[in-house]
């Protein structure tokens, strides 16, 4: 393993701990989601959201902030908002009118263990408090108002939401209306890219970064969430289930457009690495502060689960 | 009709015109929810987020910011936000999973037109676009970051999605379980009372009230809003098919706790009587300015749809 590879997975395994304590708080009485939430729905929030997971959004967007000279305990509400947005659009997607999905990283699905009323109502919650915790806790307040935006933009109709119509309208069309991967590409940039791109974004908001700077990292944010999402078509061929915690070649299965099924594996692979590139290229002037967002980005290409 | 009454109507009216403007506007694709919204969404969101209705909790934001002396105009983003959020909410709780509603104000519901998918995310996508209207348009900024707070506050699990869970909850219990007053009042005040007590705030926000007469804006709200939905219980029981564009007496038949049901039809309608007075003597110190919200609360109680 490389020196960055390896302080890379040091200050990622610290900031999970930091962000997963963080995301704790913010369901409390006390501190965070208060008194008058039904514990029910407290209960359905906290189980897909405290269920473990890479939590790349939120390392994200504090490695972003630190990068840029800011101080990423500054960065951990916006963090911690990514990560409920993230969550909620799981909760719905694997709902029985979506993708009708039983298991997720390996547990029950929320619908299946909350039924699903609950579920969509806990996804609205989640969505709802991300925006909470950014607007009450991000400082200075025009910046939490730029934050808010920002996310609001990624995960809306434009973003987020917008992809996962787009992909749920693929799979409903023949086969010859689906073979383009123009098309894919738009899916996913809004589906899966925006959100990321908006991790990074708010971390260099919150470090006060100029235009320029955010706009290396949108940059860089778009080439690693679509690599991101060409790996995840990859692994959904190559993995394991074990690993995975879904059923293996599923999206597949599902009749969804995916890398592997119109530009073959090996081309597959060779455009998430020319983007991985392409990353990396856009921070090198940031020589020493980019170094961690370097070694990620290579772990976007090499991770295996 | 009175003067005051007269003068409400006209400038309900008029807002209600602007409103709609406006709503229709945030949906666009130059000046609004952007381009990259795949069209059947966009089709989905409007269908009931331009389905009419007395646009009630934007015509409070707007009167509230007047009635601090505020610019109304300036009140719109806010107003906006508010009449989306409703409306996700009207969406969500109609789906099958939850209330199984076929019609809503006359009309087929967003899911027996566009499908259960596409109406999550249709509402999934008004709740988010509530945000970024909020946070983007509103300023000054420090004033847009407030107001998003509170507007999560409002909607979230201590908010209106808790009432939903709490009142789902109470359908599912028994009886005896829900022989109380006191659980129904706290259903309403996070179920529609929070949302409707944001409106006021929010208006007086953009106006830059001080925290007294946030305050009293406040107070005001919490009675209306309660006022509001025991009006409602009664016109379920009272009311004709056509008015309500739904079906009459369906909440009581749903075995869901209202007050007529708890407290006979006379006491429900003295209990909101009650609400008014106490609503109206809040912002009788504020004379003249207060008389819009002083007829409005009157016709809280006199509307018969």
């Amino acid at each position: 393993m490389s020196d960055s590879a390896e302080s890379l997975q040091a200050s990622w395994s610290a900031w999970k701990t930091q962000v997963e304590a963080a995301l704790a708080k913010s369901l409390s009485e006390e501190n965070g989601l208060g008194g008058e939430c039904p514990q029910r729905l407290r209960e359905a929030m906290a189980y897909s959201l405290l269920a473990g997971g890479k939590r790349l959004r939120p390392v994200l967007v504090l490695m972003a902030c630190e990068a840029c000279g800011g101080d990423s305990e500054a960065a951990l509400p916006a963090a911690c908002a990514l990560e409920m947005i993230h969550t909620y659009s799981l909760i719905h997607d694997d709902l029985p009118a979506m993708d009708d999905d039983d298991y997720r990283r390996g547990r029950l699905t929320n619908h299946k263990v909350f039924g699903e009323a609950m579920a969509i109502l806990a996804g609205d919650a989640l969505l709802t408090l991300a925006f909470e915790v950014v607007a009450r806790d991000v400082r200075p307040a025009a910046v939490a108002a730029a934050c808010c935006a920002d996310l609001a933009f990624a995960a809306g109709g434009c973003g987020m939401v917008g992809g996962q119509v787009a992909d749920l309208e693929a799979e409903s069309q023949s086969s010859r209306d689906k073979d383009s991967l123009t098309h894919l590409q738009s899916i996913h940039r809004r589906k899966t890219g925006r959100l990321i791109r908006s991790a990074l974004t708010l971390g260099g908001r919150i470090a006060q970064a100029d235009v320029a700077t955010l706009g290396t990292l949108d940059h860089y944010g778009t080439c690693i969430g679509l690599a991101f999402q060409i790996a995840d078509d990859v692994l959904d061929v190559t993995g394991t289930q074990d690993k995975l915690g879904k059923g293996v070649g599923k999206d597949a299965g599902h009749g969804k457009l995916t890398y592997p099924g119109l530009i073959d594996l090996e081309r597959s692979r060779q455009m998430a690495r020319d983007l991985i590139d392409e990353a990396c290229l856009a921070i090198a002037p940031w020589g020493e502060r980019g170094r961690r967002l370097e070694a990620l980005a290579h772990f976007v290409l090499e991770r295996d689960h």
